[in-house]
């Protein structure tokens, strides 16, 4: 049987998004429903495919297909593409199985030329209309599909609003419209050196494959990568017959979502223009009404499309995002899809749903992006802060939270102060596309225009980026890289302060503070603990960080990384004496000044954590990052350290390395000077001794980083237990300790079954363990990945979601192994993937006890084991 | 029941070494043929792996067995130990699996006390000779069990030696040697603060507990690691009744081999000291005579020895070194082993077993060791230059091949200098077991004194090392670091040249040549290769050392590295024009001077090797091995380059990477500078249509390096067909070639079968594997890994043998998924593990293709491969 390429919205469901994508699947269910959807036909996702696999081509057979299908709508509308006398015109758009708002090209108002024109401009008995609309086809087909450039089309507008003294495109006259219209045909030839197509079929065709094109454009590479979407779904093209908004006081457009995405609450919310095509409300060019004075402006409309979005809500169970049009006083409604909202509106329609017994607790959690609760996490004015500020201006709360930093007016400059580890402000105009690496870097967004469902506000809140739009009082030259703000000029690095959740903005940093877990937060984070199977710890090295790591639901410590208590300065110099020392001796002495620092640290740590396990790596790095590299610093190092240049000198000498990443570090520093694993193994057992008699519970865990052999593990694994049995054999308390081991050597997986057999805990270091699977260091990869981006060769960061086809089925075998010989056996995850949902669903499906992350990222990890667990247990 | 932890040797039998140790299972086989053997009992090696598991304890059962063994021995030979009428005289002796001459400790004449010795006296009507007896068991309990150096009781000997104007030992009277007993004692009680013992039961279990000890003595476990032999073993102890040499003149004792282990002619081959202990003969002290001269002393004895000696080589099939003893009259075997030969003998004593119809051809393969064909292709001095040289001296051909190079007189040096890369000759006295780490790092050998079965001619003949010892005209002063040859003075650093061959030495250097392959060694070589299922390829980068490889045999160029190429004067400019070029214009107008360079390389390669197949591998290291990096350098290139210092400086820089090993090299090089790809493709293309133009066969294989990911190696091979069927249809030319990557970064092992569907084979690049897998770099490695010989926890070195519980899962499971895709995948390796016949072996049983090794070791592979057939054919 022929393979089905093209599909009616009569033909689909909401069931089908791989093949239609979501849009088309949406278009086709809302059909279904009986909605008043404007009709049209899907190129599905298989096109997609087949149009890159044929070398880019589409392929006659698809035209065909497509051509059958625009019968069948030419029929069922009663319309024809290209007749003058009764005129089809289309909107092209794409829509993949995700929605990737703003990422693909669309092409609207097709099905004009010179002579349809003057047909819709009879029917429609409105010029100005009929010419609004070819001109905006002119520009979009040059623009998205022939690649000129949009600002020399906005030059010509902008040339006749002045020659006219006019501010608004709706002020322009039909004879305006249509010198306009000869200006913009006669930029096209001149720029391509051809005329504008006048044949439509052609258009049609032309338009399809740009969208199909624009699906491997570089910024939807980017946002496939940063939502982990492969590149091989590909995009569907939707052709549905527009309805007109534009065509007079009788006709808008608008958005309106089913309820309040930056809050939750249960109402309406939106924004429409009358006499306006969608592009208008959404560009910030106008800015646009609440959705609520519709009610004032016509009741009847208003109630129809409440009754529409409470319908969709209730059939898709989750807040719905629509977009509508009104044609001379009919309302049709152009897309539905689930909203796009804030992290705390997120919790609060779960939650609510729940309670309103539209959906269960299972639903409500696996509805919740775990990754977007990161907003809720890091940032809010320090209150007494606050008080003593005066607000600068104040524009729309588009996205909650708050960040404080440096005003940078490009996204360029923004990504590159944020490389040089500055907190930026962008402020911009308006934002569009281009500027998602910008907006990626910063701690807050400001602009000018936009309203809440502009660009900048949607894309903010999917970031959880705080952001502030719509600001009047705001005049931004991006140009001369100055803005003022109620009359005051700032410049590129001034510092200012925004907060995304009142829309206030003040003069220079206000400190920022954490939110605590309450309220609809908590109950989520109740379901969510309640349906865990993997346990949530957290990588926490002092009581600072493991405090928030306890406040945020952390069930211990997964990872203490001893070596980053080193660094503190009034400890550098006992490590510094430790390895420069000529002889065991000359060391031991050393690491005997350490070992009250370390038992110290240790003793808070398990207050802290007040029973539940405190796992300690054992140094890790390799001793040459304690040491400075410059001569200066090694010049006064040595005076400091009382010892001669030259032996300073050749003792750093000796510790160069050529690949420190593969080098003497590790329990390699243990097995090469085994004091340093008595000493340390002296401090945890000790601290325990006396936090036990504070009478507090202790759980230490002293896991031993690096073993690639079992031979080795079990050398120092004995130094432990040695040291440690005897410590606790001279106590009167009885203690009980785990000792188990890093497993990020590869190698460690093959033998995971041998290591097993003394190693009471594995916990998988996905970090190291990547770096060897895939042959590249972290640091060094930057200089070649970026061409695997470009050329999708790669299309995640392994970095940031486990590789599962390779560094885990590692994992996936040394799990299994590792059960052989100890079935009860701990097995965590300590790396980055541990705070990353996409891999804790994998590290689920393997079968690990328990994930570690950053402080910050419990609530996720949280969040994300549930949802592992419920998306798995079927 | 109980398990046996003793045996007496006629318990035993030759299939039992793995209990009884190598030495005791002949014993015990020698005693079942009815030769006469000295009786005794063997402590079984699970004794020593129980002392070990004990803690270094000897368990009181164990010593319970082993005095109800020497009861049962004292019953056998009507001897009691420390019985003064009748007393018993043990030695107690190591003995392992396989032989370790000299690498572990011996206790002789045991048995002796103050009043015991006066027994024997009494008994034996010698004086001298019981004195002689005792003053030696006190020396040797004093240094092997004890601990006390040897050096000290020499002194005493040539004290006494000085006063009483005597030279050798035996001149010694009976009075003398009871002064020298006293003396000893002495010395003893004044060192260890002890009287010496006089419980013999205390000094025979003491003695087989020092013997056990000595199985982990730093000699002995550098000997395992160098051999491959593993720690758990452990070593048998022989306890035998002494039988004397040195009891007057019907006595003696001497070693001898059933063929000529220099040569492997069949006749007699040994040396024998009248009046001597085994020990006398060893060492070097006293210069033996040829065992010929029996003949004529004792006609009888000399037949019965030639008797059994026969009767031994055709009972084990292979040639045997036997030990023998005369005590008054009468012939005793003491020891019988397959005997260490040159690799000349070896080859020349298998094919004449295979003629005599002694053994099949399989049986030849299988006796000789591989490695040791070694010494076969180095060394010849070249014949014109010999012609003018003047020969210095001469000694005793104790290991053939030539070496030349600079003196060293001290392990030590000789180490030092070689990691200098300085070709070094090592001259001693004589040398001893701790002298192995200087003879391995030499290029020749020669000593003062000694004879064809002294430490150093055993050695060196293992190691395939030249060697000429006992040269009597040489006079070496090692404390000064001078020696005098012939009456002229050489110092460390001066030049000679050994031949131990011929036993000339020659003063300066004199040019040394390959052996070829013909005789005995080329019947081996055919019928090695009527046995091989892996075909034997070599790593060659030019014509020189293709054609070396073609002479030894090679199947094939398995790894041609073109960027060993790049580093040629003529073209390291434009190959640093290449890396410095700031856009890819400029890239490839550099590239463009380097491909006439490589095509002709490959030209020369092609015709080389007469139509079989050249694997070229692409460009790998990363670029910065091309730069200088020290300032003045780069002032120097920057002016010789024609460019601003800066911006040479700044090209380097932004190549500096923390872990070059991990960085941008292989591949990753292809795929950001795809140019590269396409000119090294035109290259290979363009060479192979020449050549084949010529009228010669030609097969090139394109390898690309360090794939880690499906697409990425397709992205790369796209562009290598791409270009390669370019120009190959331009050409009237029907040209095939091959396509494949290095399997070397552990995630292409685990997804071979994705990569198997358009690689048409692989080279496993072991090197990097290992590496990667065991999360150590090969450079940095020596910093730590000298802790893991030292504490056992490596036993090999994995870059030597391939790691087969680790990286060779790795490889097997990739050579699994990699014929479940493609199951005709050709598979080779082309790390250095293909010259290692222990790792061939692995590579024989995983089932791959080919083994590719350096053109030197084709020889070695192929008999590798052949034997690793026959091993695992059964």
């Amino acid at each position: 049987m022929k393979e089905k390429y093209v599909y009616m919205f009569s033909e689909g469901n909401k069931d089908m998004r791989n093949i239609l994508g979501g849009k088309g699947a949406n278009l086709a269910e809302m059909t279904r429903l009986g909605l008043p959807v404007p009709q049209g036909f899907i190129v599905s996702t298989k096109v997609c495919e087949k149009y890159y696999n044929d070398g880019k081509v589409l392929s006659q057979d698809v035209i065909d297909e497509i051509l059958c299908n625009l019968k069948k709508l030419e029929k069922l509308t009663n319309k024809k593409l290209g007749d003058k006398n009764k005129p089809l015109i289309l909107s092209i758009r794409s829509g993949a199985r995700v929605s990737m708002p703003g990422m693909m090209d669309s092409v609207l108002n097709l099905g004009l030329n010179d002579e349809v024109v003057e047909g819709l401009a009879k029917i429609s008995e409105n010029k100005k209309f009929a010419y609004d609309c070819y001109r905006r086809f002119i520009q979009m087909f040059a623009n998205v599909v022939m690649g000129m450039d949009l600002s020399k089309f906005e030059k010509i507008i902008d040339e006749m609003k002045q020659e006219r003294g006019i501010k608004l495109d709706i002020e322009f006259s039909a004879d305006d419209l249509k010198e306009m219209i000869e200006k913009f045909k006669n930029l096209y030839s001149l720029e391509l050196n051809a005329q504008f197509p006048q044949d439509i079929q052609y258009q049609l065709v032309e338009s399809i494959k740009s969208v199909l094109k624009s699906w491997n454009n570089p910024r939807a590479i980017v946002y496939r990568k940063m939502n982990n979407i492969p590149s091989n779904w590909g995009t569907a093209v939707n052709v549905q017959m527009m309805v007109f908004g534009n065509m007079g006081k009788n006709c808008g457009t608008g958005v309106a979502f089913s309820r309040n995405p930056a809050n939750g609450e249960n109402e309406l919310y939106g924004e429409y223009l009358m006499d306006a095509q969608g592009e208008d409300v959404v560009s910030g060019a106008r800015t646009p009404k609440p959705i609520a004075l519709l009610k004032e402006q016509n009741l009847e409309i208003y109630n129809e499309f409440y009754k529409y979005a409470k319908l969709l809500e209730e059939h898709y169970k989750d807040m719905q995002e629509l977009e509508f049009t009104i044609e001379n006083g009919k309302l049709y409604v152009l897309q539905t899809r689930n909203g796009k909202r804030t992290a705390y509106a997120s919790l609060k329609i779960a939650v609510d749903l729940v309670e309103e017994g539209k959906i269960s607790k299972d639903e409500a959690l696996m509805m919740i992006d775990a990754k977007q609760l990161d907003s809720l996490l890091h940032s809010k004015f320090v209150d007494e802060e606050l008080t003593s500020r005066e607000v600068l201006t104040k524009g729309l709360p588009a996205s909650p939270g708050a960040g404080a930093g440096k005003i940078a007016f490009s996204s360029e400059k923004a990504k590159k102060m944020h490389k040089d580890k500055q907190d930026v402000i962008l402020i911009r105009m308006e934002t569009s596309a281009e500027d998602i690496e910008g907006m990626l870097a910063c701690m807050a967004i400001l602009t000018a225009r936009g309203g809440m469902t502009s660009h900048a506000a949607v894309v903010a809140r999917g970031m959880g980026t705080a952001c502030v739009v719509g600001c009047e009082n705001l005049i931004v030259n991006e140009e001369e890289k100055y803005c003022i703000i109620d009359g005051e000029k700032f410049v590129e690095g001034d510092e200012i302060s925004v907060d995304g959740s009142t829309g206030n903005v003040y003069k220079g940093i206000i400190k920022t503070e954490l939110a605590t877990i309450s309220g609809y937060f908590a109950t989520v984070m109740q379901w969510a603990d309640e349906r865990s199977v993997l346990k949530v710890l957290a990588n926490a090295d002092n009581a600072k960080d493991a405090t928030v790591a306890y406040n945020f639901g952390a069930k211990g410590i997964g990872l203490c990384r001893t070596e980053h208590m080193f660094f503190q300065s009034d400890r550098i110099f006992a490590i510094r004496q430790m390895i420069v020392a000529p002889n065991s001796e000359e060391r031991q002495k050393a690491l005997e000044k350490i070992l009250p620092m370390q038992k110290q640290d240790f003793e808070e740590l398990f207050r802290v954590m007040k029973g539940y396990p405190v796992t300690i790596r054992f140094l890790d790095p390799p001793l040459h990052e304690f040491l400075p590299n410059t001569e200066s610093e090694i010049v006064e190092l040595a005076k400091e350290m009382n010892v001669s240049y030259e032996l300073l000198k050749n003792a750093i000498d000796k510790l160069h390395e050529f690949n420190p990443m593969m080098g003497h570090r590790g329990l390699r520093l243990d097995v090469t000077y085994p004091e340093i694993a008595v000493m340390q193994t002296k401090a945890v057992i000790e601290a325990s001794i006396n936090v036990k008699n504070e009478g507090i519970e202790v759980n230490p865990e002293i896991m031993i980083p690096l073993t690639c052999e079992t031979k080795e593990y079990n050398y120092v694994r004995d130094i432990v237990v040695k040291t440690a049995n005897e410590i606790i054999e001279k106590s009167n308390i009885k203690l009980t300790y785990k000792v188990g081991t890093m497993i990020e050597i590869p190698r460690a997986t093959l033998i995971a079954d041998e290591i097993a057999k003394t190693a009471e805990f594995f916990s998988f270091g996905t970090n190291d363990l990547t770096q060897l699977t895939f042959g590249f260091s972290r640091d060094d990869a930057g200089k070649f990945l970026w061409a695997y981006y470009d050329k999708q060769l790669f299309e995640n960061d392994p970095f940031a979601h486990i590789d599962e086809d390779g560094v885990g089925k590692l994992v996936q075998n040394a799990v299994k192994l590792s059960k052989q010989t100890r079935p009860d056996i701990k097995l965590g995850i300590c790396g980055e993937h541990g705070g990353d949902p996409k891999s804790i669903d994998f590290f689920h499906r393997v079968g690990l006890t328990y994930v570690s992350c950053s402080p910050f990222r419990v609530p996720i990890a949280r969040l994300a084991v549930a949802q592992a667990n419920i998306r798995n247990r079927n």
